[in-house]
């Protein structure tokens, strides 16, 4: 899609290419395919490529020996912080606000999302090319995040409610069709039958159906579920001799009868 | 905070220690601190303990021997999947409507949110103690995320927003009290027994019990309405003189069991 085909994920000064692979991963999962590597540790970029299972992606990396040059074709250059406390100079919005402005920005031009090194983020002069500065919500007490996870959620919140052609095609997503009420009610009275037979309700117990019918209602059974339930009560029904029907007769309602599925 | 406390991570038969050493750092990152899990391989599990750096966090982590037991104090069990094709028996919700569920649910009790391993993710088995199951939009063509950066987007999904006064709860909203996962799977296991007796259930049928612990949990049963059916499908085993109490006890839990009411 054009406006994430605008993101360029510039990793600076990155050290370790498992860090590397899997900031790569997580754009090949969420459909980033723009890399920028500024100044990656040189043996670090080139056992991250080289790595089995390396992808296309990582291979089309582009390489820049500074910020300033690797942003240069960028409408919007946002950095990434875990600090909480260090005097930032920047404006720094939330992730989900900042999330939001990026978005914006990315149906129009190209957008830079840039993360630090592993060991000290982005310095003030790598810093001072952002327009502004983004956080993920960390507590305070543990607030530096693995640079691959990092990556990870800062482009999961660019996709967050979009709607992918997967989501939409998306099985088990299906319509809950709900059980009409007269299905509940022969499960009702079938259930009332074998609970009587059982000896579970005693014959003059006052609104025992009742209750038994705003209990089945409680389950809120779609269609299926329900007629599942009423298959497996009929056969308990007959196997406690509480139904009266003939054994064929019953053979026959047998086969017909809904399985557990 | 008492909400994020009520969350347990779950991780699967997970394989590689550097995925369970970036689970649990993102977990303290984002303020989560209880990790559960199965069957890991025990070698992984052992070398993400002792690893440098390795937190309190892992070591406190619970293991347990199954799905089951790592889940039966939750009252919502959320299980994640990378297929967008495969045929799910689950119902799927996209990470931000799930998210919104747990959080909602995290005020009240604990929820467990379930990771598979790495290459085969949750089993249909290990699915089928799932209420419903959360996917990461990901896209179709590279759908199958990092484990620790799966882990890390869903706690993000979690926390974030969590500032604002929008995460207050819905005033006048009924509370309900969902049962625990070992209750529903005791009604599980009762329910199985007496389909199994009245001859619904053959004793070759395959996934009948895959089947019937999803029909289950479909349910939505509340804490009450889950004891009082345990009560009724034990009375029709009884009966059924599948269970194997002796009468005079039997007539002693009687006494104890809930009424339906």
């Amino acid at each position: 899609m054009a406006d994430l085909d605008n993101l360029r994920v510039v990793l600076v000064a990155a050290r370790n290419p498992l860090n590397i692979g899997a900031a790569a991963r997580a754009m090949s999962n969420f459909g980033f395919l723009r890399l920028r590597v500024v100044n990656p540790y040189e043996l670090a970029f080139r056992e991250a490529r080289s790595a089995v299972g390396a992808s296309a992606l990582l291979a089309k990396a582009e390489e820049y020996a500074s910020v300033a040059e690797a942003v240069a074709d960028c409408k919007l250059v946002v950095g990434t912080t875990a600090v909480g406390n260090r005097e930032l100079q920047h404006r720094l919005l939330p992730l989900d606000d900042g999330g939001r402005l990026i978005k914006q920005q990315l149906k129009m031009a190209p957008v830079a999302l840039l993360f630090g090194s592993e060991r000290f983020g982005l310095s003030n002069e790598e810093m001072s090319h952002c327009h502004w500065v983004t956080r993920i919500p960390t507590r305070e007490e543990h607030g530096s995040m693995n640079l691959g996870q990092s990556v990870a959620v800062c482009l999961y919140e660019l996709v967050r409610g979009r709607k992918t052609a997967a989501a939409k095609a998306a099985p088990g997503k299906r319509k809950i069709n709900p059980a009409k009420s007269g299905e509940m009610e022969r499960l009702t009275q079938s259930l009332l039958e074998v609970l009587r037979t059982s000896g579970y309700v005693k014959p003059q117990a006052a609104a025992a159906e009742e209750k038994l019918r705003r209990l089945v209602r409680r389950m809120q059974l779609n269609a299926n579920d329900a007629e599942v339930l009423l298959g497996m009560v009929r056969q308990i029904a007959w196997k406690l001799g509480a139904d009266h029907q003939k054994d064929d007769e019953k053979k026959e309602s047998n086969r017909q009868q809904k399985q557990l599925g």
